[in-house]
């Protein structure tokens, strides 16, 4: 592979910008400067072919594994392991353009820069460069999020993620299959990484504020996760006496609100809690629901704070239980507390901010990332630019043209340095 | 048309309970008693089918109007008016297989009883006798409910009705055209109604409680229903700042606690209140909802308390958008009062318990019926049986074989004197 195999070089920040004109388009809601293409839908098929063309243009490979994840693979040392780069290109409903998907695309600027470097250059890369784009990392449409990362690492099971339905009862395989987007040929896909670097907008503030470039994630929030079933009993909602009822629909509520107050027993900022998600049955107007499924998320920095709030709103549902004759059941939950970034992958960060002359600070990640998998396998990186006003799952997310440049020289050396060997030694 | 027209005779109580275990197996929910054939559904088609040859068994002519209300015709006096009798055959999801469906049954067998009679004695009818299933009296696949008796009555516009869709976009028209169940033609359906009699199973436990077979209802609970539209702004769940969002999802949930709540401020059973439906968007686990859509139902005896309670309910809505941040909207409202059946029925009612021997009582409805509508243009009556603890939109709902049965004598008492010309003299 020599560079004038490589048409169009996509390495200049004039470049990314009309790529990234382009992917906004598949799945965009018109008027809004947002998208809708969740895992797998038509959207994503379309995004997804698009971005296959654009790294097979610049001498990548393009693969898939059985999960749906798409790598784009560039061999520079032959039978070296990977350095991998990337994020995730599907979307909540009606959100905005760059969650995850800048990710990608400053991950595939960044590989394409790197790519060119070592063609020149190629004693002095040590491992190969691989760019993904993670499968449904979102889990909207199929629960649990994470989930391409998640099988990657060994935390989920392929199977039953394959067999995973969105509400119209589709399955994951499904999905994948009609869009030709998994492999399902049984063969093992080894990929060897050596480590792991992704970059994200700020779902926050904090670095607008402080008027930082380059975030420095450090750390996870912690959380507690569940989803409850209140069980209630269907009857009249009109002529049935108020003693006589078990509404499911208003344990839930008392649940929605519930969590919601939980916050005002704690300093301003520390706990943060919500329900995104809840499913009446049987949903009708006169008629009392007979069960209710939500799904409620507290996050906390402070893992004390996290059991304290679980010990008050499990108090809550014993109220709940007793006062309005529901049951109130977890169906699932998942925990865990705050969570470290490696330290040395922020030194290197820092040290390539300082070297770009970009300003940087430590910064933690409320929501979680695919690197929080990928950091329990390999040396890890990750990085934030900020967003305007920390706007996320919006139709209005924005950040600005040139901290999506600063980003992507950032990640470029981050890249480069990677693939020479740092954090490997 | 003379009696030997018509085969195998329905007028005992033996036909009647194999009559009525036949229709209780269309949309039979397997292993429960109860069943789920929601308007123009596949299993209210068959069910309309099986109840067309059934009225056709004995010598009615079936005939549909433009919404789907479905006819049997019995003309004894030529160019007469007709006297009219039913109820709704189609169910909530999941619902009970008494609800409305007892109600036709008990219509058609008072019919064939009094037809029988009067073929014998063709020179004492005054009327004809016509038997009725309204469509979609449930309202919770299509909306408004008492769709057909609405439209029938001149209350609701026909082709505003036709072309209300369900949550798959499936129009009235449409579904009604798949099965069959509709006149199309254009043509007017013309009937003239000398007088309408309904009979229901009880949704309430009153007249079990007081050993009573018939009730003789005398009024409507007054209602105040809402559909309410909260309106926050798209997030992520989890990174948001708390004092940042605007969470539709949260409003509704404590629009639907402060409904409850209301009823603690008045004296027990006075007043009923209820969200039976809710719809929340995107409805996805780490997203903020951006709208929730919910209906709530407030329902007494007494105008003075829904008033009161209205203004209670506004108040909490000021302080929810206040605090929470969201725009709280009245999408639609429907009230009426407290609303008398006619006291002539009621008495027509009482002579024919007292001359059967059967005990009775009168009885407010807090649910809404057909007859609400009918008895607003022609002379009505509306009966009650008991409801084994008074259990409704539930698949338990219970109502004995010998209640079931006295309440076909009653009708057919009823109708008997109504054909005769009682009420309309």
């Amino acid at each position: 592979m020599t560079e004038n195999t490589t048409p169009a070089s996509r390495t200049t920040g004039e470049a990314f910008l009309l790529d990234w004109a382009e992917l906004s388009r598949y799945g965009a809601v018109a008027g809004t400067g947002g998208v809708d293409r969740q895992a797998a839908t038509e959207p994503d098929g379309q995004q997804r072919a698009w971005f296959a063309r654009l790294l097979e243009s610049q001498g990548f490979t393009v693969r898939r594994d059985a999960i749906g994840n798409q790598f784009g693979l560039l061999e520079l040392v032959p039978g070296a392991p990977y350095v991998l780069t990337g994020s995730h290109l599907d979307s909540q409903p009606t959100a905005g353009r760059f969650d995850g998907a800048y990710g990608v695309m400053a991950s595939a600027y960044a590989a394409f820069r790197a790519a060119e470097a070592f063609r020149a250059d190629p004693d002095s890369a040590r491992y190969n460069i691989a760019v993904v784009n993670w499968f449904n990392e979102e889990g909207s449409r199929f629960k649990p999020s994470m989930m391409g990362s998640g099988v990657f690492t060994g935390k989920l099971d392929l199977d039953t993620a394959l067999a995973t339905t969105d509400t119209a009862g589709t399955t994951v395989a499904q999905a994948l299959d009609a869009l030709g987007e998994r492999d399902s040929s049984g063969e093992p896909f080894d990929l060897e990484v050596a480590s792991y670097a992704e970059i994200h907008v700020q779902q926050g503030r904090s670095m607008e504020e402080d008027g930082v470039t380059i975030g420095l994630v450090d750390a996870t929030w912690g959380a507690r996760k569940f989803e409850f079933v209140v069980t209630g009993e269907q009857g009249h909602s009109g002529s049935t006496l108020m003693p006589d009822r078990r509404d499911a629909l208003l344990g839930a509520a008392r649940l929605v609100v519930a969590a919601r107050d939980l916050v005002d027993g704690f300093d301003p900022g520390v706990l943060h809690t919500a329900c995104g998600e809840i499913h009446a049955y049987p949903n009708s107007p006169v008629t009392v629901a007979s069960e209710a499924r939500l799904l409620i998320d507290l996050r906390s920095a402070d893992s004390a704070v996290l059991d304290r709030a679980v010990d008050m709103l499990m108090a809550e549902i014993d109220r709940v239980q007793a006062t309005d004759g529901v049951d109130i059941e977890i169906r699932t939950s998942h925990s865990w507390d705050r969570n470290p970034y490696p330290e040395d992958g922020i030194a290197l960060a820092r040290e390539v901010a300082e070297s770009l002359g970009l300003s940087s600070e430590r910064v933690m990640t409320i929501a979680g990332h695919d690197s929080t998998n990928m950091k329990d396998r390999v040396p890890t990186v990750m990085l934030f630019v900020p967003s305007v006003n920390g706007v996320s799952h919006n139709v209005g997310e924005y950040t600005k043209d040139e901290d999506l440049l600063s980003g992507i020289d950032h990640m470029t050396g981050v890249v480069d340095r990677l693939v020479r060997g740092a954090l490997t030694h």
